[in-house]
């Protein structure tokens, strides 16, 4: 089959030829690749930033946002069948650690990462297992999807564990409108009547935003943390939540949220300073946020079999994978680019 | 290996030979039998009180209450190794479907419970799989804990639940000191500092009760329930734990609950009838409980290596097998009987 | 003042001259009427059913469903100032038992009930205590509110409890899409994605009920539970909410109801019968449910005001009392009769 | 009456005759002071440091941990009655608030706090209302139990928000053993069978901890962080309480947090610092503690009467006040010094 494999760092993946992968275990699910998304970690993963962190050996298949339809299946697979439209988790998980037996698998103790550190799916076929194949509502196609299965899940985990604890009359502040964010918008608009604020540079995102349900677009010129106290009567916002995480954001973030409140991190980049005095005093909570479960990604399809989560794609057929890199690190790409093989 | 089968209902089982198990899946494990509890539920198999509802095929090995050492494991097992002691959970859970993503694996859509519709533990080996196995502590004996997988796991589950929700200073009832509600003292003991109050016919079972952690014990002689309110400053307590389930049970757990408080069902035999304007009024909550989950099973074993649970239980060789169902049936067994191979 | 009081049971309340009410306490508020709801429970207190129960002292002033402005306040109210349009708990709280400072204060221990077992708001003035008065958006009427105080707010409260444990993916099945009902749809679509079926005897009743935002509706002609089983693809559904519990409601309910679901009993009349093996078997739970919290009324009012939730009225000025109270009776009224004084 | 009032900041308060607090409103209570802890914090107030914060006109009462018996009550008091032994909650909170409505009272927005802003217990009487006041336990002294209601509330509120999500085989850091934290580490013993593993510099307080409940003691010597690490398989623990909040113990109590782990802030003195990225790639949360609820208080109250929970005190007539601020600033107190009227 071809793969777009990396062979060295700092220099371009290339498509080669490969074996196609075989089932060798019972729990295997062979996908073959419906999409797959193409995402600034790629870049990351190019340049080498990744390579002590994952020891990968090279040459190895990128692609870490993968949705199919499975090919093969090994003999105690039930969960998912030959010709089933699937999008895949990104994890690898075993099953067996305690966290996975928690429905917490992304704190999985012995998982793997396709894309990252093992064969991901820039390619014909992605070979996972049956722990990571989420089964697709006939009204969603993979290509459609992919994107959702990283970036997305993020969104959605943060979001959906705000939502649990917001009121009807709570304020929510989602900061940032870009990728994720414009994500977590739509899915806190699905889960939640809270009174939604967002805070963003980007006019034309903050349009969006509020055309994707925000009760309050506030644009980001410096005076946002007015903005919000204004729209809070002086208290802040129950919720802040945060998929920027650097420029100041983190410190507006702080400065917008109500006494008790919870600081949903997503973005990163900067660091978190606040003294301990201010934590308690207030009583405010920081809340860490990484990828969702299996059940979370599961739940983010039915939302957008519901239409209440979409997301705008461009399609790039597999050979062009050299295009697609290049148009997103040149900022020519409007929502996600897809690599359709 | 030998093995204790039902070759046909209303007769008694029978020591045989049986070929030995083997690993033919990557997630299976073999364990060599270090004790398998003997239950009441055993003598309604034979009897053939089971038959319609599980189809097993006879003959077939009983025992459903097992722990032992790891014999053997497929290429996939990471969870335990050649060597260790585990206890069982009593069921084989597929960890695919949603329930068992969720870490509510007693729910799985496509699971089998040795000892009740395949080959159980009355014999040298088992087969299951890695993720039934809990690795138990060095300080505990496969043969002293074997009886808490299935009757002490049912109890931990329900007394965990009621442990989340009560506060100091709240009341808790527990109705039965036998069997499992024994059980159910020593781990609500451990996990909550809750005023509790055990409610049971005999006064031996009641005492020990009270020698296990129980602030009161009130002896079910027809003035149970006026002894509760009397304890509960006519109020009842907020949650009523019950492990008998029939011949006037419920209608006392009832009485003896406080408005707004938790009713959990764990014995059974006769039928819950409340009028539903009795349910609103107050809003009271009937909560059901079946066996625990597989951390629910780990939890409980922390609890029995830290010596905050126990268990009295009588040896018989597996030879004995016959003895063994005898003296439990004529009411000669003092706690838990267990097979030793 | 004007006041319709009952003056005997059994026979018609009659309006009478009263003196005005005056604040005695510093947490007094006097209320302007704005709109009392007039409800079926009218009709039973003067049929005498809540005599003994109350005990109230007749006559005295019927009206349990009030909203209006504030027309005094005592020395120590802080949540309200005169002028503002408030809609009132049904229950007036002590605030300082238990239930009352853990926010559960419709289990307070000293309550009393206006329109029930002291003076309601049939009448120009209502006297509460601050604890009851929950201030309105602007956007809102008393009037049109009014009806929401007691039934409204325990459709609110019930539907709130169920959407806390609801995922995406799951299915609620509402049975009942009458006057709790259908506020009890639009609550369950403004705080969740989840699947909802309505079952309903009614048919214009179940149409509205769809265009109210049920994703899909089931006429009980006998055949409901075999529709809801086709719907949840025959596993039944995580949730029923039960606004019937009366006329085989419970029964058909039960058997909707998925392994480890949630059976909310809100309507009432019939008993709850369950053999105990099956509450333990597929481990389900039964939650009663009385009208809400305070908070409760707060939230539902904020959804009332995003539009989210709303209520078809029918005015009467508060001299044609008898005549409300006759189309009740006579089934002649569409949505909720308000009294205006 | 007799009361220690500060006339002026940076110099000693003075014990002066004052009139006696009247009953002045139906939800008044009047306290008989039994004992007035005497705090650090007290010492910051006479050196001027919560000047600026309180505004509070001077002279006035000092005193913030306080108890004793009902004196007089207001006509709409009903928790508590004349000769009833109380501790007090160190807020006076206004009941009527969103927070106060939900049982989060600490959060009220028009609180007041007796000995900081207003006057407090060192006197003979203290004026408060039927909201601060919890009923004692006859076995409980108000004398003994005073410096609960403000250092122990804070701990108590912390830990019992940690123990909610603590399971079996969790473990938890508890850093500190000194005031806070050996309060602390009762209270987690008494609600918690969780792993506890206390961190703390003093060998002497450390062997108290360990007689106190504590699993395993760490001298934090410098290699307190490996010692965690060995304790818990080099993964962390699950959760970290932290009673110190300077001088490094924050850096080696991130270090000591397990993936997904909550890290409990409520020593302060220096500041949180982390990077983003570490706080995601985690998943780790940093929970903010302030001083507990009124319902937290009569929780810690329930744990005194079972004598799961005490504190080693020091009597001192109030006359002596100054030999009390004099020991305490010269920490010639062991546990806690207590003025006695």
């Amino acid at each position: 089959m071809r793969a777009v494999q990396l062979g060295k760092y700092d220099s371009y993946p290339e498509l080669v030829d490969v074996p196609d992968p075989e089932i060798t275990s019972p729990l295997d699910v062979i996908v073959r690749i419906g999409g797959a998304g193409v995402c600034r970690t790629d870049l990351h993963v190019i340049e080498g930033q990744w390579a002590e962190k994952t020891n990968v050996p090279l040459p190895y298949t990128l692609g870490h946002e993968n949705a199919g339809w499975v090919a093969a299946t090994g003999s105690a697979v039930t969960n998912v069948a030959v010709g089933d439209a699937v999008i895949l988790h990104p994890l690898v998980t075993c099953g067996l650690c305690r966290a996975c037996r928690d429905g917490n698998d992304v704190h999985c103790m012995n998982s793997s990462f396709p894309g990252i550190d093992t064969d991901g799916g820039y390619a014909d076929y992605l070979k996972t297992t049956a722990r990571s194949a989420v089964k697709l509502d006939p009204s969603l196609q993979p290509a459609d999807v992919a994107a959702l299965a990283d970036a997305g899940l993020t969104a959605y985990h943060a979001v959906a564990k705000a939502a649990r604890k917001l009121r009807p009359g709570d304020r929510a502040v989602v900061i940032g409108a870009g990728g994720l964010g414009h994500i977590g918008v739509q899915v806190l608009r699905a889960l939640s009547p809270v009174e939604m604020i967002v805070v963003e540079r980007n006019a034309e995102a903050l349009s969006l935003a509020v055309d994707l349900g925000a009760d309050h677009g506030v644009i980001a010129d410096g005076s946002q943390v007015d903005a919000v106290l204004d729209l809070t009567d002086g208290h802040g916002a129950e919720a802040v939540i945060d998929f920027v995480g650097e420029g100041g954001a983190i410190e507006d973030g702080v400065a917008s949220l109500r006494r008790n409140g919870d600081y949903y991190v997503i973005g990163y980049g900067s660091s978190l300073q606040v003294p301990t005095i201010d934590i308690i005093s207030t009583e405010i909570n920081f809340i860490g946020n990484l990828v969702g479960s299996y059940n979370d990604l599961a739940e983010l399809m039915v939302l957008a079999a519901r239409g209440q989560v979409s997301l705008h794609t461009s399609a790039y057929p597999l050979t062009d994978f050299g295009k697609a890199l290049e148009d997103l690190d040149g900022g020519r790409i409007r929502g996600r680019a897809i690599l359709v093989p």
